[in-house]
């Protein structure tokens, strides 16, 4: 395997060492042998604004405040200028309560639900497209350079996709520095500690890039593009609706990255090529295969 | 590549060539060259039960009537005994609506709503266990080569997934037979789609094999059990809880499946080991990364 990154740059990376995120099951393999392998937790989280509980998640479990608040943020349940007066987590209760100064209540955006695509799949209350219109995307420019750096060192950085798999990844980046990697069972999850942290650290998405180990679906291209981020990249492919919305909100948009390959299907207008891709090293079989369990 | 496997015994096999799945979208590569890629459509379905909404799925859009009557009945909304007096597809107003003798009324369980794990993500109304502590799995044996012919079969058969990536496959098979292969953008429809299809055909469930493409989350499992069936495979990997449900409900769960490998992490004690591994040839390169797009 690859030289693992050192990560000492990052604002948050994972832990695949917290004892709370895995645990060690006993099997058997194709030869009959015993086999112990580690796998990830899932647990259910329940978020509460205010008086109102809103939806169960199924989580891994860290960063449970962040998580809260980026799924109300990305669901427009909270608002930008919304004053946020407490985030209390519950570990035994397995409860986030939210508390706002505004009174909130949702009841007739909860009845409509949308149950949204693939390995971005997750709920989104009311109309999917809310809030969509008004948004236009800075056109910030994209260095070749850095996606290839940014993918090399998000692969070799010690995750727990390559502790245990069955897991997916995304991270917020500026220019060639990933900042905050975060994983969780659930990708849309993972989307919303990253927005929950955002809004927490009060942090500008217009010179950041998103990149994921999943696909680029709707979900994932319209949470980008809510989040304000001019930039989304993934390993993975695309569907046309996401490549749709992509182009109407000027979303500049990578797929299929893969040690030099890569497609862009949103923002070539945006990409500046400054490396020869026939530089780049070729992905190691560890990493060809990253996003398989996926 | 290797040869494309022969579909012909297959009750539904994809149908990669059907133009409303996919369209050509034009990119740029890593070189700066025109590249022309496919990718997978991905449009809403509204589900009705008789008069009431019930959510909205993004879907690739084939077989709407088995994803309603699967939804549902996974849900629970549908019952066994339950008399489907319609089920009217509406193209234009990209609508289901399913029909049942008896009056059916989920206002209180569309309160409680679940956002489930990863790939298998959905949403789940009520209670996420609901129906589970009835269940028992029949201990229907399973052979090894039967699970290495399906997964041989499977990666050769011409797919979506093949032709566009970005999407799931889940496999309906029974002994060394796949019988029928529904493809969607969540991987919890095409889950549906089998179940929409054995409601309809009035299929029993204790002799099938589930596979496929994606991670055996605590949803995957439970969706499969409920369905009656006793085993599921995939090349992906496990959840702590998924591993969990499967040993209380006795269903075979076989992960990691890549050529020769895999893990058994619950009713070892029903497979039977009659090949030996080392037969089995390496998976090619192509099919080494299938699920790396998902």
């Amino acid at each position: 395997m690859a030289r693992a990154e050192d990560v000492s740059d990052y604002i948050i990376a994972p832990v695949p060492a917290d004892p709370r995120l895995t645990r060690v099951v006993e099997g058997v393999d194709q030869t009959g042998a015993a086999s112990r392998i580690s796998v990830v937790e899932e647990r259910p989280l329940t978020i509460f604004l205010n008086g109102q509980e809103i939806v169960t998640a199924m989580t891994i479990g860290d960063y449970p405040e962040y998580l809260a608040l980026g799924f109300l943020r990305n669901q427009g349940m909270l608002r930008e200028d919304d004053e946020v007066t407490g985030v209390d987590h519950d570990d035994e209760l397995e409860t986030v309560v939210v508390r706002t100064a505004r009174q909130t209540s949702y009841e007739d955006k909860l009845k409509k639900k949308t149950r949204t695509s693939g390995c971005a799949v997750g709920t989104v209350f009311g109309d999917m497209m809310e809030g969509l219109e008004e948004v236009r995307l800075p056109a910030t420019p994209l260095r070749t350079s850095w996606l290839y750096e940014l993918a090399g060192r998000i692969n070799r950085t010690p995750s727990l996709y390559l502790e245990a798999g069955a897991i997916h990844g995304t991270v917020l980046c500026r220019e060639n520095r990933p900042l905050v990697y975060m994983e969780d069972v659930g990708r849309h999850n993972a989307v919303d500690k990253i927005a929950g942290w955002m809004l927490s650290e009060k942090e500008a998405p217009g010179d950041k890039i998103l990149y994921t180990t999943g696909r680029l679906t709707s979900e994932m291209v319209i949470k980008t593009a809510l989040m304000g981020i001019p930039a989304l990249a993934s390993r993975s492919g695309f569907t046309g609706w996401g490549v749709e919305i992509a182009r109407e909100v000027g979303l500049t948009l990578i797929g299929r990255m893969r040690g030099q390959r890569f497609v862009c299907l949103s923002g070539e207008e945006r990409l500046l090529r400054d490396v020869d891709p026939d530089t780049v090293p070729v992905e190691d079989s560890k990493h060809r295969r990253k996003g398989a369990r996926a």
